[in-house]
């Protein structure tokens, strides 16, 4: 196997560990000097082995780390956390070359490479960097902003609507879309939604199969000035809720950040959705588009606070899918400066 | 080539026609009776042969029609019209055979079929009807509601603006949407704004391909009780100005049938568009989103009349397709029963 390969593996085996959590999604396959594939690893979750060191103990015999080399898809750590560091493991197995895809964007953790090269191993970056940095882009956007990344969802009808004039809403999306929207709830550390949300629909914000819990749950997070009724549903949630008074949402994911929270999925309604966007806060959009119109007053974003069309919010779509009915759209901002004419 | 394949072949040949116009687009293959193809025609525009007439003027031997078959995506007519009636000219041929996919609603020209029966002519309604259904769409359902064929488009931003707070729109979209907008302009018989937005945006309603106008320009139409300023573009369009200082659609569209409109391809503004939906008079619902934000009060659509979600109006996307960096979705009035839980 070549180490393009090989990389493209480690990305494959990174995506079987969980996407929520404190630690990044990591694979590592250990090549032999003739590129035959000694161990795989990968990283399952806080608490447990990183991927590289699931590697090594994956090894038939730990002989066999002498001269190998190490693909791995983040730069192996230099810091103890709840393990050893990872670079010290591949020094100590006797690995002679070390591949990886991204640098550890972690302030703790970072290092590792530049103490592997001071052991006299050969460390090579950027092998596959464009597809781990788009795979495990939340994590990598987390740390390096010290902040939980950020989806901003909604549903609304083809006009931007997210409920009738009377606020009636359900359902606007089909069973696909919804289905949809508790996956990605179970993904993220955290579900945010505002007191209004609270106030006017009382979800549970759980993520859930049909009527079953999925095995992780985001922690409920409720934003906003308004008191939480005792009887609220969000009460109920497997997860303590996380009760935020305030409107300053910086604060709010300052804390979520302090707190272990790397991603928060933004559930509504429109005046927070709307401030996220507008306070610039926003690392991702979600919309679901129901076939249905609406018009009327309740859009499902209300002021993003621009005046004129140059101060728009450009994003850039990274994917349409159809999904039963419904159409999902990804978008995240547009970095790049606007090349429109 | 058996009837079927000659069915999608006549098919294609009708889509060379032009989509505008009074006449339907219609192809006929000639087929001899061992399944060799004979000759081919299509209905090239008001004025001009009809799709039979053309395939057997193009024999090479007017003999050959005799024992024939001929088969055509529409019921051979049975008026005079500009030209004779096609269901004699087959007949007078000597063709044996007739296959069409979709009956003739037309009140004049309908009834082909019988004529031709009577003569002794073997005659077989319904193959590759549904896919000839939905070529024609904007011509049967014109003909057979006895108004145009209505679109609505609307361009705007992924949360349902067509502009900033200010009143700036340009340009939401991009020149690949905005060129798709002008070819489809350029399919309609006419195109139609309010009072409104002549007076806002001052559009021309010609159909263009970059500076260079399209061969075929639809009649501008404009409806809506304020005066159209005397210095407004759209007087300057290259077919006459048709204007409705009313607020009646319903009256409006009966009118532009009379004068042999087929199709209206309604172009806004929020206030238009909004009254052809909300009076169910929309057949197509054509929409641009551009991959921005804008919030704010402009939306695209204002008020359905829609008071609660029991009332939305459903729709069935037909296509959804990625234009530059914008999402064109088409959809279309869903007259099945909701299946939605």
């Amino acid at each position: 196997m070549t180490e393009n390969d090989a990389m493209n593996r480690a990305l494959a085996l990174a995506l079987r560990g969980p996407r929520h959590g404190v630690n990044p999604q990591v694979g590592c396959v250990l090549l032999s000097s003739e590129g035959e594939v000694l161990a795989e690893g990968w990283h399952r979750g806080a608490g447990t082995a990183h991927a590289e060191v699931a590697a090594l103990s994956a090894l038939a015999d730990p002989e066999l780390a002498r001269g190998a080399t190490a693909v791995v898809t983040l730069e192996p750590c230099n810091h103890l956390g709840r393990t050893g560091p990872c670079s010290v493991a591949l020094i100590e197995a006797g690995v002679a070359r070390v591949v990886y895809a991204v640098a550890d964007p972690g302030e703790r953790s970072s290092g590792g490479a530049e103490r592997m090269r001071d052991a006299g191993l050969e460390v090579e970056q950027g092998l596959g960097a464009e597809s781990v940095e788009e795979a495990i882009r939340p994590w990598l956007t987390a740390v390096r902003q010290h902040r939980p990344f950020v989806t901003v969802k909604w549903a609304s009808s083809l006009d931007g609507r997210a409920a009738a004039a009377d606020g009636t809403s359900q359902w606007i999306t089909g069973p696909a879309a919804r289905a949809d929207v508790h996956r990605r709830r179970a993904d993220a550390d955290a579900v945010a939604v505002g007191t209004g949300t609270v106030l006017a629909d009382d979800p549970a914000l759980t993520a859930r199969d049909g009527d079953d819990l999925l095995p992780h749950q985001p922690a409920p997070v409720v934003i906003g000035r308004r008191p939480v009724p005792s009887s609220a549903r969000v009460h109920a949630h497997p997860e303590a809720l996380r009760r935020f008074a305030t409107h300053d949402l910086a604060a709010v994911l300052d804390e979520l950040y302090a707190g272990e929270v790397r991603s928060v999925f933004v559930e509504g309604g429109p005046t927070l959705a709307s401030a996220f966007l507008a306070a610039g806060l926003a690392d991702e959009v979600l919309v679901y588009l129901a076939p249905t119109l609406l018009g009327g007053p309740r859009t499902a974003l209300t002021d993003l606070g621009v005046g004129t069309i140059g101060e728009q919010l450009t994003l850039a779509v990274t994917d349409v899918t159809r999904l039963g009915d419904d159409i999902r759209i990804v978008a995240r901002p547009d970095d790049s400066s606007s090349t429109k004419e």
